[in-house]
């Protein structure tokens, strides 16, 4: 048994339809949630500002106790997972491998697509995991960057026509390749769903990591016996920007209001 | 006379259309400029976070011995210039200021628009230099945060369909304001300006403050003597993300290859 929190972090606020995951699936246990919203996106930087942002937020959360950390961006998963998993003593889960796992589950056709940031695509990290979770050279990956999705969801504009047509712009190369799946390869993107699946048509699956990776850290924490016995569960927010613009945004992203939220200067880390 | 060099920063690439003009009007000063890639956007952050970045910019900018610092970002010059000028013992030039003063001049309705990140929309910034600049209550600006540009130019839309209907939503409903000038109140928008104007018509004018705050560096320095007798011109570039990214997207905004980059940890500062 173990009565620590359970770390998440994002570079902003995406992250927050991941832990609405881990809220359903382990409600027993505590958590705790960094999202970097003082230096989003993550998407479109470097592999090196990536890492290093990435071992700053672990930093963070290991201040708070954590007993396992959630990296709940599809960008620090592919660039800061490696180094994080190397460098720190506690289990680590990224979101890629799950998103992928469930995609190979999903495809009848072996032709899955994937979308995400630049940072996530150019790394063809996907494409490395369904390989090697399929363990099927012939399954053909077709991906797609989509680096206006983010700024679309955050402005609001989830359906309109300005929607449609980027959404349209980025997804009708995908479909005429054939794809039977899509991985929505970005927290974010659960939000653009309805324009997604509108634009492809029913005959294409949608696939995010939120609820596979929530059923992962739950069977871990139980088969490794660390799960909580408090009656109590924390929920603390953390940001590195500022606390108004976190409760006013991240209540759409969780579904509630959200009760706890501190700002932290995270380059401190 | 004074040989060192003049400091700009701006929140990433932006700030190279303001350099650009700086190398037209001042050739023979040396000019260090650092992009906050690693960090960029300001726009849609906090205040208070704007504040710390722009205090840590100009930080490291000291570190290169600069005689005078140039903000070409409009967010940093709305949060950030202020509690700057407190703080630096050193001539700063925002860009807000000239950009208010360039509107005045043109405008014959006297009906401005102001366009710029949510940030310096929010913090009413132009409104206030505008009617300050013209010591004319009367005038009316007409503002509208416009989030989605910066993205729109990163992506290199500039000119298609998409792009005309992200501009044609914002800035219609300034059309039927009547205004008869606009604003450009940030460094990435001159990029745009070609789908701007078709929207527009053309009976307004477009004014950004490039020109505008070059003139009144050349002026100052002119006119306290700090000028360069130096023969041979610095020009050095820093960035928070990666030298390559910023090699390859800085030639575009600048119109030139870029001599020298080097990587800097912004947070330390």
């Amino acid at each position: 048994m173990d009565n620590r929190p359970i770390g998440v972090f994002d570079s902003g606020l995406g992250g927050l339809t991941v832990l609405k995951e881990l809220l359903k699936k382990c409600p027993n246990e505590s958590l705790v949630y960094f999202g970097d919203c003082g230096r989003i996106p993550y998407g479109t930087k470097s592999r090196e500002t990536v890492q290093k942002f990435t071992m700053q937020d672990i930093n963070f959360l290991l201040t708070k106790n954590v007993k396992a950390i959630v990296i709940a961006c599809n960008t620090a998963s592919a660039f800061g997972y490696e180094m994080a998993k190397e460098h720190f003593d506690l289990p680590i889960f990224e979101v890629v491998t799950p998103g992928a796992r469930a995609a190979v589950r999903e495809t009848r056709n072996e032709k899955i697509g994937v979308i995400g940031t630049p940072g996530t695509i150019t790394s063809g990290v996907y494409e490395s995991a369904i390989h090697k979770v399929s363990q099927n050279a012939g399954i053909k990956v077709v991906s797609k960057a989509c680096p206006l999705f983010v700024p679309l969801v955050e402005e609001g504009w989830w359906d309109n026509e300005i929607a449609m047509k980027i959404v349209e712009e980025y997804l009708l190369p995908l479909k005429t390749e054939g794809i039977d799946t899509l991985v929505l390869g970005c927290t974010h993107y659960p939000i653009l769903e309805k324009a997604i699946s509108r634009v492809l048509g029913e005959g294409i699956r949608l696939v995010s990591s939120g609820v596979e990776i929530a059923a992962e850290v739950d069977e871990f924490i139980c088969s490794q016996e660390i799960v909580t016995t408090n009656d109590i569960q924390k929920r603390e927010f953390y940001t590195s920007d500022s606390i108004e613009k976190f409760a006013e945004m991240g209540k759409d992203f969780l579904g509630m209001e959200i009760p706890f939220i501190e700002h932290v200067e995270i380059d401190r880390f």
